[in-house]
């Protein structure tokens, strides 16, 4: 099969590999339907992260069961399903605390810019469509499986309520997701920081009713103008940055929430200043496996479109391309297909 | 009036200084029933806050109202109240987000080890009794304008729930109070991290479950073997340092919960290690004023008891030695009476 390998930094390729296999009862291989290029692939791609030799790459996916283990019993053959990035068995006290990243048989998918993919922990990590979806909902399915449940998670850890005042920090995909998912728990007011004129306006499509394009002091003096002087109730921090963390939290009213879900780089939060914030802090690899029944039933009743953040859609022999057409912020999000 | 003041570390004196007297329409003034030395103030005592000068003390307080000003319509000279160290004008957005002790006109209190005590936003801030209780209540309601309004918000930030699993780092008489706040919140089980006899046998009678006197990995090592090895749903950090911060980090469970109280004394979170533990976080100065009607209930129906955490009672005369013996930890909060 083809497969995405990173060589180094900027070094993408499309490889011939070896078709991947049932390694442990639990395990399920599916055929790919949709994949796409993350966000945090930039990481590596950008050197930030090391890139210890060749790797293969890609988390994000739906497809159809190909095969099943031994031990799968909830999965069949043919049925379309949708994952996530981080396998979960469902029933560990992580997962039954709601916390499925958390797994204590947790593995992080990593090969799945690739026509077949190995999943492990399958039956906890898998949920299928009752029936096959319609192309169109492809896209959006795919979204779920990360981005669109990440931004979820950002607004589920900013504890957003119906009538609050949320601000989302990062105008990535999953910033954008963030602004789905508090317009779809019904803030009020969504505050999108964003400098982009394209990415603005998929924001405002999405149901932000304010953008904000100051950054830093200016940027937090500009959420208190718009917020009765004293911050709004939740930020999301889409990004990762210490910058971008420091932007949320001085975003924040007094007691607000912010929910961290980029991962952090070089983030150290200070204690004394968290302290006299009363600011709530939760981040982390999002739980999507616990979103995933909720999402998928939003996306196939058209309550939310995440799709729509993929605007480059190349074939999976380009998948180079949509590393540097992201990389170079010509592409919000580049959708992959086998 | 006598008065505490400090002059530099170690060095405490009860002087002669002018009485305090009706400086804002807002203001009151009350004749200080009981007072007390808090943990906080052992910070500059020990020389760890910086004492530019002569600086009055004290931030605990319950006593009866001697003159009120003109825009002080709900108290009236005679009444016995309970404050908080943090005043509150009670009807400002961050007071109205239950967050007192950041109201917009906040001020911190500091000058209540003294036979009188202005108190400015008294509207807001004082909480009179329906009748003049007990002495016997005195000591219980005293420790509400603080550490137990603290230890209360520690269980409250750390979402101390039914049936719960709660750690308490740090025995002082906040951590003391948190135990009795995480058994009132129903913790079915309360962990308390207390290597002194004294401490571990008034955390046992607040109904502290276990006891762990380990400390650093050995410590973490020691809640995990005790919580089905993920660690504890809500962790109260009631210290202040980065150890106990870190002691608390790794303490709960993925998901679970910190609340920190002890103000922190240079403690920096690493926004990586947050990120992956999923842990939620949210610290500072107690929201007393949110809290004070009901726990004044707890006291005088004695459903709680937290004026046993005072184990050392003294005229405000010996004032110093209220300092000399807490700081020795030879008292675990000592009880002044003016």
């Amino acid at each position: 099969m083809r497969g995405t390998v990173i060589h180094g930094p900027g070094d993408i390729r499309l490889e011939t590999l070896d078709d991947p296999k049932i390694l442990h009862p639990t395990d399920a291989v599916i055929r790919t339907a949709l994949t796409c290029v993350c966000g945090s692939d930039l990481w590596p791609y950008r050197g930030v992260d090391t890139v210890a030799g060749p790797s293969p790459m890609g988390h994000e996916y739906v497809g159809f069961v190909e095969e099943v283990g031994s031990e799968v019993t909830g999965l069949r053959p043919g049925q379309f399903v949708v994952g996530s990035f981080a396998t979960s068995d469902n029933t560990c006290p992580n997962c039954r605390n709601g916390f499925t990243s958390n797994c204590l048989h947790r593995e992080f998918m990593s090969t799945c810019q690739a026509d077949y993919v190995r999943i492990p922990n399958a039956q906890g990590t898998l949920v299928a469509t009752e029936e096959v979806p319609g192309e169109e909902y492809w896209p959006g399915l795919l979204a779920v499986s990360d981005v669109m449940g990440t931004g979820w998670w950002a607004a589920d850890a900013a504890e957003v309520k119906p009538g609050s005042t949320a601000v989302v920090v990062g105008d990535g995909a999953v910033g954008l997701c963030g602004v789905i998912a508090a317009k779809a728990m019904g803030a009020e007011r969504i505050i999108a920081m964003s400098r982009h004129e394209s990415r603005q306006r998929l924001a405002r499509e999405f149901g932000a009713t304010d953008l904000v394009t100051e950054r830093g002091e200016e940027g937090v003096a500009r959420i208190r103008q718009l917020t009765d002087g004293i911050g709004a109730d939740s930020v999301l921090e889409c990004v990762g940055t210490a910058e971008a963390m420091q932007q949320a939290l001085r975003s924040a009213r007094p007691g607000g929430n912010v929910g961290f879900v980029g991962v952090p780089h070089g983030v150290a939060v200070d204690g004394q200043e968290l302290f006299f914030s009363h600011v709530g802090l939760r981040g982390g690899p999002a739980p999507v496996r616990r979103y995933l029944p909720d999402l998928i039933d939003h996306v196939l009743t058209r309550r939310i479109d995440p799709g729509k953040v993929f605007d480059l859609t190349l074939p999976l022999e380009q998948v180079a391309e949509g590393y540097r057409a992201m990389d170079e912020r010509r592409a919000v999000k580049a959708l992959l297909k086998p």
